[in-house]
């Protein structure tokens, strides 16, 4: 089902009863953009640690933002034993109103994603004019702050206002001429009309600011008034045109303020559905999710954070149990049975044997995807549904292969997927295939990966020569004067080190340990200058808790989140990959 | 007329003779936004210099990208003696395509301006699945680089790939082994599928390139080898999945070279249409046309500089003869008989008395924006056809107040309008209400404005307390500790500077003259980290030259665009403004 503008309210007030009685929920988002930069620095490495990953996607991507966002609800059936499901596709676009302390948004696109998205039949006329808009819980308080300070301004000049054109104070004359003689010009000047929300602003004193409230205000019925409280400076009064109003009929300060308040709940808009999945505590499925995490925080709950672990603490806090089906499929059973985990040829692979039919039943109202003659690939709904779908038939068959008797028909509440639970696939890295959000991250042996640097010269083949001893190597640059190089031949790793003292390599080389080279890069990391995700490493001993209180608190939640607990070893993941 | 891929080679192969018949142009575009920065550096001032506001818009809008370009031939038909009229509204869209070399563009929204465009009708799918892509000079230069190595580097491996599956050299096998054993887990791992775009980089040196393409490259027929040199570090082989194709059948390299150099032409795409009309040497008229010059010149012509005074040659060089119907309509005899200058209004008031019935007279096949019932504003075809009849209105008035006994009917040809060429309208400064592109911009005496910094608590009332002796002040911030304070009394500009002495001011308190502000700041421009913005007022003595010879050449001009003398006193704006 589509949602925009026009029939999110509706949703909005049925979703706290859906996620209540909702078994799991699948998610998908859509982007503008997947990455901003081009320069080496955010490229993904297979080299990568978790944080430096998160940081490259914290680079290069933030700045594009979710247009579609979907919502796979599946509730298990006991009396037929199957999942029913309810899928929402949600347009979302940022506010394009204007409301005093509302930001207007600007975001970056990538010209690549924008006509994918076309080309699969994305409509963006529909996506600007009924998009839902969206704050994030700082972005909602500041702008509560300020319409209350506004309310108090209103409520103070109230009084004042009775006192309608009364003559002006005798030393007060120039000033107040002179702020008259603003506005007049503001009113009469043309190029004010240039844009409809022309405004002026007057920088005042406070006491000035009560003159203007009590002599200028009221002579000028169609202008609006507003005051913001400013440090140091004073304060600044807004003045702005509202359009030809006959102030007989022209609502109260006080219906101005219900209303204001309402357009910021309107405002909060699909924010509230993102709340509404964090409070019900229910498990939340995802494919390849770093991406939809990292936008659906920083969009929709609050600004992300530069350090790892705060990220960490962040997607426990807003997600406190989620499952990336990725990691799933990339994983031991799976990885041995799946040629593919692309969302649709996983699914495909998991329509077949050795896997089981997998039965979701469309809710009454809602159509069905499977029906679908034309498969909406990379839509929000379509791939949220097939998601979720995916997660049934992999943890079907977790549950056909063990050894326990008491199979579990409604298989999200299968022990067996626990091991999965906060776990994020990580492209491209074979030995930390996953961030661990739960607690430490994998640390694999590196021994065999060496950083070596060299002058600006030398070309790879000089880098091959300099390890031909040691067999064939990798060398991935991190720069025009370094790059690792990892051995082909493990065992060769003990002697590169020894072989490789100072006296015995060129002039302008050095070759270290990969794990001096973190060291190296965690020391630097305490320099202001520098990134530091790598010291983020050594604080990961211990698992990382869940900080509700950094965050502004959304809502109490409806039920205690239960504290999953996690078997890290089960189902582990081959750290070879050569 | 609408303009997109579909028609786009159709109407530009007309575009030459319609140009060369044209009696002038006008345009108007479109854009993703307007402002990208909200803080106080980039906001407008009403006593911004011209490099300030240059400045300005460089780094507040420069992100933002035009979507619609309209293009508006005027041609007067003497047997009529009426102007016979072609509007072709262009969508554009940046490349979507893959092709090494070019980029994949990233440009910023701002969500207002979406949602304005939309609510006028602005149709996005369109704009996005149907959009006209574009190259400036450099980029395109750039491409056609690339593809021109790699047409040699093909061409010298083409002798090579006839020594199919050639043995490898026993010095080379543990290097090409190693290469072979990437790409097939390249041809093997699933994650290279998740976009269909995968590539492998293989990182070599110039002689273990030619290795590959002889022994490696043979081997998998369905795969493209691509070779970009690199400096300094070596090559870099660039392997892609090109889908399952019949070797047999696959077109020869030299085809491919063919397919791809028009690639580049049709990439070139919209900004052909700009360079035409440079060529065309045609008087190009706009309205309020700041932005739309540095969208249009950076967007499809080349990167904008730094430099105000290069931006000035820039525009010359590209638009030789221009006229800013903004500025026409602000400046007397106009300003005193138009109530508003904004676009629609403008018109409204020119289709009545004093001015003269504006007959244009659509051409054959192009739809009549005046016998419309709805209105296209917003539409750049309909604003930049609206453009130009405002102006063949007020050149048509100029025609009927001048003395001169012989009339001209083609009002373009008006010697009458010539003072307005090379003029861009600058928005909110009433001293300097225009850019001056041909020569040294106008200097209007400040010497009733101060520059005052203070200390970090002081509010506005501390300064109108501090100039309360001279009369009112208007106060521009310039920072927290610092404004320009302008006197309301210009008489009382020479008494200002020796009553504040050091000695007589507040501690941590100075006032210095516009002069000096200025001065100093251009002092300052001369370091590195300080913006030379100011500094560039000093070179402005002569009047500035085009540069022709800076930007690539585009073609050679088809006419000699005619030096135009400027005479800058007639219709001279007042300087007066409070």
């Amino acid at each position: 089902m589509d949602v925009t503008k026009s029939n999110f309210q509706t949703v909005l007030e049925t979703l706290d009863d859906e996620l209540e009685n909702a078994s799991f929920v699948s998610i998908d988002t859509e982007f503008t953009g997947l990455n901003s930069t081009e320069g080496r620095s955010n490229k993904l490495s297979s080299l990568d640690t978790p944080p430096e990953r998160y940081k490259k996607v914290l680079n290069g991507s933030s700045q594009f933002v979710i247009i579609q966002f979907g919502l796979s609800i599946f509730r298990f059936d006991n009396s037929i034993t199957k999942y029913v499901n309810k899928t929402y596709n949600f347009y979302i676009f940022p506010n394009t109103s204007t409301l005093p302390g509302l930001c207007d948004t600007k975001f970056l696109c990538q010209a690549s994603s924008l006509g994918f998205l076309a080309s699969q039949g994305f409509d963006f006329n529909k996506l600007i004019i009924e998009g839902i808009p969206y704050l994030n819980l700082v972005d909602e308080e500041k702008l509560r702050v300020i319409l209350e300070k506004k309310r108090k301004s209103l409520h103070l000049h109230s009084d004042a206002s009775s006192s309608e054109l009364s003559e002006i104070p005798a030393d007060q004359k120039g000033f107040l001429n002179n702020i008259i003689s603003k506005v007049e010009t503001f009113l009469q000047n043309e190029e004010n009309e240039e844009r409809s929300n022309a405004i002026l602003e007057l920088h005042c004193s406070t006491s000035h600011n009560e003159l203007i409230f009590s002599h200028v205000k009221p002579r000028y019925p169609n202008l609006l008034f507003e005051s913001s409280k400013k440090s140091n400076s004073g304060c600044t009064v807004i003045v702005k045109k509202t359009g030809i109003r006959n102030s007989k009929t022209e609502p109260s300060e006080t219906d101005n303020y219900v209303v204001e308040m309402q357009k910021v709940e309107d405002n909060v808009g699909f924010s509230r559905v993102v709340r509404k999945i964090t409070d019900s505590g229910k498990l939340v499925v995802g494919h390849n999710m770093l991406l939809d995490l990292c936008h659906i925080l920083g969009q929709f709950c609050a600004p992300l954070p530069e350090d790892y672990d705060d990220f960490k603490g962040m997607v426990n806090t807003f997600f406190p149990r989620f499952i990336d089906t990725k990691v799933m499929a990339t994983t031991k059973p799976f990885r041995d049975l799946l040629q593919n985990s692309v969302l649709e040829r996983l699914l495909s692979s998991l329509l077949a044997a050795p896997f089981r039919t997998i039965e979701v039943i469309p809710a009454t109202g809602f159509p069905s995807y499977t029906d679908s003659t034309t498969p909406k690939n990379h839509e929000a709904g379509y791939d949220a549904f097939i998601t979720g779908r995916c997660f049934i038939a992999m943890a079907n068959y977790l549950e056909d292969i063990s050894a326990s008797k008491s199979k579990t028909a409604a298989v999200h509440e299968s022990q067996l997927v626990t091991p999965f639970y906060q776990k994020i696939f990580m492209m491209m890295v074979p030995d930390i295939p996953y961030m661990t959000i739960s607690g430490p991250d994998l640390e694999p042996s590196r021994e065999h990966v060496f950083h070596v640097t060299f002058p600006s010269e030398w070309k790879i083949q000089d880098i091959f020569h300099l390890f031909s001893v040691h067999g064939t190597v990798r060398v991935d640059w991190t720069g025009d004067t370094s790059a690792f190089v990892t051995l082909h031949r493990k065992e060769n790793s003990h002697f590169v080190l020894s072989a490789m003292t100072e006296s015995k390599l060129p002039v302008g080389c050095s070759v270290i340990s990969y794990k001096a080279y973190l060291n190296r890069k965690s020391q630097n990391a305490t320099l202001p200058s520098e990134v530091p995700d790598l010291s983020s490493r050594k604080r990961l001993s211990s698992p990382v808790e869940c900080n509700v209180s950094d965050f502004p608190s959304p809502k109490k939640t409806r039920k205690d989140v239960k504290n999953v607990k996690l078997n890290k070893d089960q189902f582990v993941v081959s750290a070879d990959w050569d």
